[in-house]
């Protein structure tokens, strides 16, 4: 590939002028005179086109390539110069294009505006648009803002299973995983399923979330991330629910749950800025056509101390605007995104941290505090989403945590490993899950999860 | 977390001696006399223990702290000071040692050696030995390893599907994923299992591997990689074999199947240096304990020109050999790690790409060469271990990939959006996938895959 990555050209503009250049990509537009065209190219290495010029008499196939059509694979030789037009500083004057693949007058993206709707049902073209090439490359800048700061930071990656043998993580329905033949499902003597007779000798589901299994790792390195594909079995057609969506969970041993908000506050800000700073153009194009408020939200984000409230407090104020809302607000009662909006965009203007949960609306690991009424759990809830992250301070008394499994009707032989390790070393310990979806489009502005995964699943849903 | 982390004092030693510190972590090993003892402490930042000394007198709680157990997890407040001692250049004098969470006698990580058999039974466990965490930290930084390469490069991070719809992506056998009750799996009128019925409204299953779905991106991102868990339903109970492992796989347009030999030699390289600059006592601990030939053939490795030759040559080479060989040597038979390990190990002496493969031992999607038997295909073999790394250039050409898809009898409408990548705007484009386990298994010299992953999913087993 002694091609120039068109991204080049454009950061290091003085490098390449009046040089050759060699470039490849797919043309976005082309239009011609008589003598002389224009074709737009993009490679997929940065957002914006470059712009080749070409002229009869100067590349020897002129004909040919006027009738070049939109989608069209091609490399071009040429020099770059400085452009007499308005619209871009610099250009390529072409002294040789090649056709690479031709592209056909049915090629669906055609110069005009799609509907997302429509672009679901092409996902394998839809990335050669702007917008789907803005959201993705942001998406893979993200993923790599994550890995950065928590390896900056001395975090070890865990890879936690995606198959579980658990079915009880506790964060929602699962799938299963299996190779039964479903014409012959083995049964056993009493008639029930035979899961000895399946590929792992047990039953085994997708994961909802690799928590438990990280808090492993926490208890031996200290700090630990997970960033991996999670899987939800609910039947939530919104626009906010997929079937699959990766997320990132840390877990840090000798914390509390005031080092893991400072942790989490660390963590969005760093994303935040890390895609600001490197998809400018992006996250100009999000700004102008997709969200206009998004920059100065974003922005906002970056520059805030965020603001901590308890959940008891939060329905105090709730109650004093109770009719504004739907839902009802009691103390008891979970959040709705219209409270947790409200709090966040109208009365604290910022991102905002509530805390200590009621433990009966909460997950059965969360530390319990010493009002046996509240668990030290964290939600952090951002203008314009409502909650993006949500974590706590895990239960590291062998004794507590058995009694709330025991309450709810957890087994204990399930947890066994779980339970290891309030045994053996235990420490106060604390973590959070970030879900990667929400993230892309808090910071992209595009409303549909469908929109921000390459190849979505939801429910009825899994095509290519 | 006000604790400083070991690693710190470590690299840092300067900024800390003759300092007050305070450190967190669990005691790796406790001894002590009448009026003084040593405890070292891990807090799994680094792969060495901190040494702390405690004195009657200096500290409050001697008596408590001299009963002790391995395990415990602690925390120290003290003055880091050079030690007299041979064995480590520094040690803290404690002024405080808390205990943060006990660690009963029944702890199983007793300071003796354990065989790897056992402790894959307490896989919660065994990173908190010195193998696994060297094991897994090595497995963090080279995740990071590859996703700093591939990005400085100008690749785009795809998150390709793991529940595919597709149950024909060439790679292996695959597992059903479903939410079907298995005392009643819904039929339709003639007696079929009626998917419709099924949570996608079609039958599903886990991802073999990610390249199809890779190629797409590819085509608009012009240079992306893949890093995600992949599957295969296979009863291969093998130390090499996983039913759930991670696999890279980058694809790459305008590029052949030369472009894509640079790539991955250029990728393993990177890998190895940055895991041998992050991890060097890692390495140097493996190097000494799991394999005495590791570093040698690493940097064997990172200062090699990889070899080339053809599939047909080595043919013609090991026919020379055939009398060593268990299995036999002929054109048109793959070749076994027997013959791979004899090319690289014996006659190249480093690595070896071999290419150019007859077409019906390679798949469907790899360029046919002009000779009409032989297709651009790649394997990476290293000494030790064999290949690492399959790769091909894909059949850009729309006729031929149909020619061959109908010819293996796959289905067209299976891959309608894979095939449109060949009629618009279709470039020359290669790639190939790395299985990341494999990979670790090669920097640490640890032989058996079960003991690279933190909860291994073989066949009739997935505990945890």
């Amino acid at each position: 590939m002694a091609y120039t990555p068109i991204k080049q050209v454009f950061r290091n503009t003085q490098e390449f002028l009046n040089k050759t250049v060699k470039v490849a990509g797919w043309v976005r537009t082309i239009r011609d005179s008589k003598n002389f065209g224009f074709i737009e190219i993009n490679d997929g290495s940065f957002f914006k086109n470059l712009q080749i010029v070409f002229e009869d008499g100067k590349i020897p196939n002129f004909k040919e390539i006027t009738k070049l059509t939109v989608g069209s694979a091609i490399v071009v030789e040429g020099t770059l110069v400085e452009s007499p037009g308005a619209k871009q500083p610099f250009e390529v004057q072409a002294s040789k294009i090649e056709l690479e693949g031709a592209c056909p007058q049915d090629y669906p993206l055609q110069k005009k505006r799609h509907s997302f709707e429509f672009l679901r049902t092409i996902a394998h073209l839809r990335p050669r648009t702007n917008t789907f090439s803005a959201v993705f490359r942001v998406r893979s800048l993200a993923a790599m803002a994550i890995h950065q700061f928590f390896q900056d930071r001395g975090f070890v990656y865990v890879h936690t299973p995606i198959i579980t043998g658990s079915d009880a993580e506790g964060a929602g329905e699962m799938f299963k995983v299996t190779t039964f033949d479903f014409d012959n499902i083995p049964k056993d003597e009493k008639g029930n399923v035979d899961y000895t007779q399946d590929f792992f000798g047990r039953s085994t589901n997708l994961t909802v979330s690799g928590q438990l299994a990280g808090e492993t790792y926490a208890q031996a390195f200290g700090k630990i991330y997970t960033f991996g594909p999670t899987f939800r079995a609910e039947n939530s057609n919104t626009a906010r629910h997929a079937a699959e969506f990766w997320m990132i969970e840390p877990e840090i041993a000798f914390a509390d749950l005031k080092d893991d908000m400072e942790l989490a506050e660390d963590m969005l800000k760093y994303i935040i800025n890390y895609v600001m700073e490197n998809a400018p153009e992006e996250m100009e194009f999000f700004n102008n056509f997709i969200d206009k408020t998004l920059l100065e939200r974003l922005n906002n984000v970056v520059s805030s101390d965020f603001a901590h409230i308890t959940y008891t407090e939060a329905i105090s104020i709730l109650e004093k605007e109770k009719d504004q809302f739907e839902y009802p607000v009691k103390w008891g009662s979970d959040l709705q995104t219209e409270h947790e909006r409200y709090l966040t965009e109208k009365v604290f203007k910022k991102p905002l941290f509530v805390t200590d949960y009621p433990k009966d609306i909460k997950a059965f690991y969360m530390r319990l505090n010493d009002d046996n009424k509240t668990v030290a759990a964290m939600d952090l809830l951002v203008p314009g989403v409502g909650e993006i992250i949500g974590g706590s301070q895990r239960e590291e008394r062998y004794d507590y945590l058995l009694n709330r499994m025991k309450e709810l009707g957890l087994k204990e032989e399930d947890y066994w490993w779980y339970l290891d390790l309030r045994k053996y070393g235990s420490t106060k310990h604390a973590g959070f899950g970030l879900g990667f979806e929400r993230a892309i489009m808090y910071m992209t502005g595009i409303s549909n999860i469908r929109d921000v995964i390459s190849f979505p699943r939801t429910t009825k849903s899994a095509e290519f």
